[in-house]
């Protein structure tokens, strides 16, 4: 499997631009599954709600999803994107899973970071494990890292292949991907954004450095901080099955959960 | 509080001598709370389970606690160490916590590593949180780290340091310790035998470089990779406690079990 990320700066608010730009940055033929950054279509520093509620759409159904989903088969490829969801009167901060078969599915994030608390609605279904051409491919978004329940869940579920759609503003979660991968012996893609946001009094500085980490812990790819980047590695899903270390039987078969509370 | 590991090779199966060794190398005044190695007093590399069975001792009660305990009162600190423990026909990799006001309590891993399966029982009580002196101290061994299940059943049930014995063979622990304590904004000290054991045809090479991190990642001391070591840092358990970010909310009330299967 050919795993990549597309890391660059959405403009806020632009939707049609930032789809656009996203079909101009993504190669044909290069890689199988692409990931792509959180809410790469609106932008991240939403005023308040109601600004955000203007810019959601549903999923499916929505116009960026109808896009992306054009794009996957114009592309002949697995897209992973972050989007802003509205549901009724909720609004979700959630990713689609499109290929170029159609929609395939889709997560709303469950651990909301910082002031996201205030403007959306928490992910009301849980983490969310899709196969596509043989390859299980499970869903987080970015501060979703901090809690290993997150990954955990989704290596429980059989995910082989972690998508990762970020808008990072700190700079743990590269470094801390090799030991979600290792502890979960699972593929992960950390696709986050580029640049800068200045809205509504609060600055945004994103910190890049998109990333695909290998099961063993391994850095098989990164960008830079700054600007738009492309990134892939060929990685073996089948193979982050294999979890046995030594005598220890498959590590998530070790797992002691009566001992958990 | 001073929080120190002590460092050291023991002599594979001279109890005796290793408690004198602990002793020797124990400074007084310098810390509060000092954590020794997993399995200090026996090595750690036993042919078979008649042998471990020949050094493992009762919990309390059995020389190697009531030593500790001794030396607990003449150097005025808190130790935790690590011991093979007898109780009936099972025979446990253990921690103790002792200290001047006598033994406090133990802790049987839960995770045992590679051929440790062949010869330990696993634990068969929960993850241990003991009060020491104002101090809520949690116990976990070893390969338990790589289960951030561990740590996090530690901090759930209120841990603010985590002692961390280990006879540490891989170089993963010390690299993933930082995401440990950050994850669950607990202070840990990981104190590594060093030194190698030859025995029964296994060869163990371990890796020394005990360390003690902070509750924010941070590496606030570690030791060399060989020989003896003494390491010490100040910390404040209490300021663990203090865990919100930014606007989400304390990161362990934060959490959303419902989705965690």
């Amino acid at each position: 499997l050919r795993l990549a990320c597309l890391q660059f700066g959405p403009i806020f608010g632009q939707i049609d631009a930032n789809l656009a730009a996203i079909r101009d940055r993504l190669p044909a033929g290069e890689a199988d599954l692409v990931v792509l950054p959180e809410l790469c279509t609106t932008g991240y520093t939403f005023a308040d709600r109601a600004e955000l509620e203007s810019l959601a759409e549903e999923i499916p159904g929505g116009p960026s999803t109808e896009a992306l989903t054009a794009l996957a088969a114009e592309k002949e490829v697995v897209l992973c994107a972050g989007l802003a969801e509205r549901a009724g009167d909720r609004v979700f901060n959630s990713a689609v899973l499109v290929g170029p078969g159609g929609f395939v599915g889709s997560y709303r994030k469950i651990h909301l970071f910082d002031r996201e608390n205030r403007i959306f609605d928490p992910g009301d279904r849980g983490f969310a494990v899709f196969e596509v051409g043989g390859v299980k491919i499970g869903i987080m978004i970015c501060f979703d890292w901090f809690y290993p329940e997150s990954m955990r869940a989704l290596a429980l579920s059989g995910a082989e292949v972690v998508a990762h759609p970020s808008n990072l503003v700190l700079s743990w979660c590269q470094r801390s991907m090799p030991v979600r991968c290792l502890e979960n012996h699972v593929i992960a893609a950390t696709a986050n954004r580029s640049g800068e946001e200045e809205r509504a009094g609060v600055h945004h500085r994103f910190t890049g450095a998109s990333q695909i980490t290998g099961f063993g812990g391994e850095i098989l790819a990164h960008a830079p901080e700054d600007g738009d980047a492309w990134i892939v590695a060929p990685v073996e899903p089948a193979r982050s099955r294999q979890r046995d270390l030594g005598d220890s039987p498959d590590i998530l078969t070790h797992r002691r959960p009566e001992f958990y509370r």
